[in-house]
């Protein structure tokens, strides 16, 4: 299926799981939709985290089909679930946003690690949340965000245990793609960025770290989710964590060198 | 001072120490000098054994002009300290080898890790054996190098303390340079490596290593002298650990990409 074939399934409704292993070699996205009245300061926002927000596209007031991001694409109902979020609640899990679509609204789409875990598959790196079919573990760090109007809070990372030669590999690749988060921000000691218990992740699955691996962490696309909340904004809309939107971006056209 | 000054001024007998330091923009080498009949399997050796061995340039039987290394250079008096083995014995550690000159010498420049730690510095990363004044840290690994003709033995790393941060950004930047010892080969436990007493190096001087910090392991340029003192050959030249060629190879000139 490409990519367009992929959303076209999604928007009639014959599509409604989480997203990871479709149309691989293709970006997918985190949505952030909000009012143009906080725009300005979510761009900023993301500007100033570029680890775990790096943009991959912005839309502008009202368009839900942002032509950077794929071909007859609608942000209103390409997405298998998003999340409705009012004065910083969850308030509602729609298929798709037709009810809710303002003229003000506008989207920003941040590139997502499916995108980069595709490649360390590609060079033979085994993901054990993969491997056993979970979600990836996520922690809330210690590591405060840099503040942009409404918008803070802590970093949010993802971790993959590796032996250190595929770590030092996937630092290597992942360096390649500033777009879907770059390298790694930490390897090793948990408490070192504020995470108490590595058994217990703050979002996804846990998984085993063997005895002859590192966990390694990377800035994860869930971030801005929690400064979103912080900031109690009147109404944010978001994907459904796991829940993302299949662009028409190559992966490999991401890379900067 | 340029290289070719430097290199006058070691040939003159006005400089008989070790090199870390001199010339920080130039690549400075480690050198190997062996009869013809053993420079074929050594050529394989260093082909099978790229990270530890990369070549910068090889000269032809009785060179010791080799240009591509720089210009008016004299690989029997630019070194400051060279040692002589025979029979795999350490025989003499003079200052210049005019008397043991043969025609049938062929010498070998392998890329030294004093490159990169310029550019880990310049990125502002400290170094502890630098700030400490001391020879790097090298172990004996448990990890065999391939094997080519008489040539084989145990991969030699040399190590730096690292904040996982710094960890990162040294990967990143020595992953650019493959014929200066490129990315690390290991980080993390030592005894995965077979390292059992990390206050113990097999070569140069202990560092502390703090709670926040990894040891990052790279493959050394001690790596090929190991190698040949088991071979046990009737004659082979080096340079004295430490004590390198200063070459007029711009450092940024090796960069990969």
């Amino acid at each position: 299926m490409t990519p367009l074939e992929f959303r076209h399934a999604v928007r009639n409704g014959q599509f409604r799981l989480p997203t990871a292993g479709q149309c691989g070699a293709y970006a997918q996205a985190n949505l952030v939709i909000l009012p143009q009245a906080h725009a300005d300061a979510f761009l900023l926002f993301c500007q100033r985290n570029p680890k775990a927000c790096p943009l991959l596209a912005v839309g502008e007031p009202g368009q839900w089909n942002v032509a950077a991001l794929g071909a007859d694409m609608d942000l209103r109902a390409d997405v298998p679930g998003y999340n409705i979020y009012r004065d910083g609640q969850l308030a509602s899990q729609p298929h798709a946003l037709h009810d809710v679509w303002r003229d003000d609204l506008v989207a920003f789409a941040i590139g997502c690690s499916f995108s980069f875990e595709q490649m360390l598959m590609d060079a033979g790196i085994a993901l054990r949340h993969v491997e056993q079919r979970r979600n990836v573990a996520m922690y809330r760090t210690h590591i405060d965000n840099q503040k942009a109007g409404p918008f803070g809070g802590k970093l949010v990372v993802s971790m993959r245990p590796m032996k250190a030669r595929d770590a030092i590999r996937a630092i290597q690749i992942t360096s390649r793609y500033p777009a879907i988060h770059g390298a790694p921000v930490h390897l090793g000691d948990p408490a070192l960025i504020g995470i108490a218990d590595i058994a217990q992740p703050d979002y996804g699955d846990a998984v085993a770290i063997a005895a002859d691996e590192l966990p390694v962490f990377w800035a994860c696309g869930v971030t801005p989710q929690e400064a979103i909340r912080e900031a109690r904004l009147p109404l944010v809309i978001t994907h459904q964590p796991g829940y993302m939107l299949v662009t028409d971006i190559p992966n490999a056209s991401l890379a900067a060198f």
